[in-house]
C-alpha cells in the first residue's frame, strides 16, 4: 500500500490519478491533496471521497471556504505556498505527485525532494526553472524523480537502467499540435478556441496552448536534459501527429527502443505510481493494424519558434530557462484572456530572454526572484500590448 | 575478449558476424568455424583470416579439400554432424552462434547447450523442431539462449528482464514479403525470381522464401513461444511492410515497448555477442522523419496459409512442428529447384501435418527420426508432383 500526496489534485492529471487510486484500493491510498483552489467544489468532493490526512490550497479565502465545506472528521487544511510545501514534506507519503500547473509547483516540489520523498513529476516547469537545483537536491536526499509526462515516461521505460555510455540520443515525439500544417501567415490569426483543440490529447488549457506553440516540446527538451542527465545536442524532437509513439531512445548500436500506447495519461501516471512494477491499467489496448500508419516529420522551428527558444534557453542555463518559463506562462495566460495574439507568445519569450536571460542562478531564492521579476516585466509588456499596439505588433519580430 | 564459434560461417549471418568480429578485435576472436561445405572457397578464406582453433564441415569430401586448401599452421578439421557437434561442444568458446540453415543446426546446437555454452540463436528451425528439449537442456545446463533473429532480439530488448506476470502479449512484425498485396489467384503463378525479391531484407534463399510464404513468421511464433515461455495465444503477428519496427511487447498496463532500427542484421547479431553490453554497431542511424510513415495491417492467413499452419503446429506440439519444418524445408528446396509451385509449399506442409503431425516426441532421437521420415515422405510427394501433376494440382487443397 503506497500513500500518495497529490499536488494539483483538481487538474487533469490529479483527477486521472484519483480515478486510478480508486481502481486500486489495495495498492494506493491518498495521504494529501493540494490544489490552487480554483475548483473548490471538486477538491472538497475529492477530500470526502479519499479521506486524506491533510489538504492544502494556495488561496487563503479558498482555504477558509474549504474548511467550512468539509464535514468532520475534517483533515488538516493548510494554506498558501508554505501550506503546500508543508503538505509535500511533512505529511507522510511514499510518493508525492507533482502536478500543479506552471512554476507554482517549484517550492512544494523542492520541499518534497528535500524531505526525501519520491517525486512523480507531471509538472515540468519546476525542472525547467531549477533543474540543476532540483536534481542536485534529489541526489543529496537520495530521492528518485519519476517522470509522468508521457514522453519522459516513455524514455524512462526505454532506458530501463541502461548504462549512460550506451545511450546515443533521446528522441522526443511531438504531435505538432493543431497548427502543424498551417502556413506561417495564418498563425497570426489563431483563435483561443482553435488553439485549445488539440488533435490527440485532452489536457489542461496551459499545456494545450504550449502544445500548439510547441513550447511544450521546448520545455520537454530541458526536462529530458535534467531527468536523464543528457547533453542538449543529444535530445532531439520528431513530429509524430498520431501521438502513439510517446518517445524513443537510440543506443550506441543503432538499436532504437520506443514506448507506444494509446494517448491516455493513465498509463504513465500508473507506471510512476507502481514503479518498478506494472499494474493492469484500465486503458484501451493499442491496435496498430487498426491505426494503420504512424507518420513522422522534422519539426519546423520557423513556424514554431518556441521550440528553438526552449532549446536555446536550456543550453544557456542560468536565468534563461527561468525567464523562458515565466514569460511563457504570462504570455499563455494573456493569449487565453484575449490580450495578445498567438505569435505574440514567442515574441514575448524571445524579448524576455534578451532582457532577463543572462543572470546566474545560485539558489532557489535567486530563481524565484528572477521568476517574479520576469513575470512583472512580461505583464507590463502584455498590458501595453493590450492597451495599444494589437496582437500582431508591439513586441517586434521573433527569431527562433 | 569473447571467443566465438560460428555454426554456419559462410551464410549471410555468418559473414556479417565475421565482419563484426573483424571490426571489434579487442572484443571478439573466432574459436571455431563450421559450415555445410557448399562454399569451401569462402570458408578457407575465413579460416585463414580469423585463425580459428578448429573448422568443421558437414560434407566429407569438402572436409578433405578444405584440409588441403589451408596452409599450415592448419586448424583441426572436423567432419560431419558429429564434427559440428564436437566443434560446438569441445572447442573452448564463450558463445556459439547457431546460424546454419534449417534442421541441420539441431544436433550441433544441442551439443553446445549440453556443454554449457551460451548460444546465440540465429537458426530458428532447431527450436521449432525441439523447443521443449532445447529449453529444458538449457535450463538443466544453466545456459542462456540469446536470440539473433531480428524479431526475437527486439522482444528480448523490450522485455529486458520484465517479470513474466507483467507481460500481456508479444507482437511479432512481418514485412508481409513480396506478395503482400497480391491477389490469391496470382500466388499460384509466383516465380522463384519473384519470391527471392524480398522488399526489405537481404538474406539467404531459404529464409527469403519462408518470408514470402509467411512460414518464417509461423516458425517465429513457435520460436517466440519457446524463447520467452509465452503461451501461443499471447504471441501475435502484425504486418509492417517497412521492417523498421522489429517487434513489440505489450505489458499489462497497456504500455507497449518496440525495438526499431534500419533492417541490418548487424544490430541483433552484435547485441547477442555483446550482451548485456552494447557496442557501437557500424549500421546506419534510423531517421524516422526521412522514412515518413510506418504502416501496419492484419496478416491474411487465407492468402498465406503457412502462417496459420505454423501457429497450429506449434500449439499441437509433439511431432507437428517437426513435420511442419521438415515438409517446409523439402517444399522450399523443391520450389527453388523449379519442382513445385509456390502454393504447393503450404499444401505439402498441410498434408505432412495430417499424416505425420500427431506422434509424441520424447527425446532428440525420436525428433530426428520423425524429421527424417517426413523428409523422405515429402521428397516422394515432390517427386510425384514433378513427374506428373504439375504445381497447381496433385497435393489437393490447402486450408489454413
Amino acid at each position: 500500500m503506497r500513500a500518495i500526496t497529490i499536488l494539483g489534485a483538481t487538474g487533469s492529471i490529479g483527477r486521472r490519478t484519483l480515478e486510478l487510486v480508486a481502481q486500486f484500493p489495495e495498492e494506493f491510498r491518498v495521504a494529501g491533496l493540494a490544489a490552487r483552489g480554483s475548483n473548490l467544489h471538486l477538491l472538497a468532493q475529492q477530500a470526502q471521497a479519499h479521506r486524506p490526512d491533510a489538504v492544502a490550497v494556495l488561496d487563503t479565502v479558498a482555504a477558509d471556504r474549504l474548511a467550512r465545506a468539509l464535514p468532520p472528521p475534517r483533515p488538516d487544511v493548510l494554506v498558501g505556498v508554505e501550506g503546500l510545501a508543508t503538505l509535500a514534506s511533512s505529511v507522510k507519503a511514499d510518493i508525492v505527485l507533482s502536478a500543479l500547473v506552471g512554476g507554482a509547483g517549484l517550492v512544494p516540489t523542492m520541499a518534497a525532494i528535500r524531505a526525501g520523498r519520491t517525486v512523480a513529476l507531471a509538472n515540468k516547469e519546476p525542472l525547467v526553472m531549477a533543474g540543476a537545483l532540483m536534481t542536485e537536491a534529489a541526489r543529496a536526499s537520495g530521492v528518485k524523480l519519476l517522470p509522468v509526462d508521457s514522453e519522459h515516461s516513455a524514455i524512462f521505460q526505454c532506458l530501463n537502467g541502461a548504462k549512460p555510455r550506451e545511450v546515443k540520443r533521446l528522441v522526443l515525439t511531438a504531435s505538432g499540435g493543431p497548427f502543424r500544417t498551417w502556413p506561417r501567415e495564418a498563425l497570426d490569426r489563431v483563435t483561443v478556441e482553435q488553439a485549445l483543440r488539440h488533435p490527440t490529447w485532452r489536457m489542461g488549457d496551459k499545456i494545450t496552448i504550449d502544445s500548439a506553440t510547441l513550447m511544450n516540446k521546448g520545455l520537454e527538451i530541458i526536462e529530458a536534459h535534467w531527468l536523464f542527465q543528457m547533453p542538449f545536442d543529444r535530445v532531439e524532437v520528431v513530429v509524430h501527429p498520431q501521438s502513439i509513439v510517446h518517445s524513443m531512445v537510440e543506443f550506441v548500436d543503432r538499436s532504437v527502443l520506443a514506448q507506444l500506447g494509446v494517448p491516455d495519461m493513465g498509463i504513465p501516471i500508473l507506471y510512476a505510481l507502481s514503479f518498478p512494477d506494472r499494474l493492469p491499467c484500465p486503458a484501451p489496448a493499442l491496435d496498430l493494424a487498426e491505426i494503420g500508419a504512424l507518420t513522422f516529420e522534422a519539426p519546423d522551428t520557423d513556424r514554431f519558434p518556441c521550440l528553438g527558444l526552449g532549446r536555446r534557453a536550456g543550453m544557456a542555463g542560468g536565468a534563461a530557462p527561468v525567464a523562458l518559463n515565466a514569460a511563457n506562462e504570462v504570455a499563455v495566460a494573456a493569449f487565453l484572456a484575449g490580450q495578445c495574439g498567438f505569435m505574440d507568445i514567442p515574441r514575448l519569450i524571445a524579448a524576455a530572454l534578451e532582457v532577463h536571460g543572462s543572470a546566474t542562478v545560485s539558489d532557489l531564492e535567486a530563481c524565484l526572484a528572477i521568476d517574479a521579476e520576469v513575470r512583472r516585466w512580461a505583464q507590463a509588456k502584455v498590458a501595453a500590448l493590450a492597451a495599444g499596439a494589437g496582437p500582431a505588433r508591439g513586441l517586434g519580430r521573433t527569431s527562433a
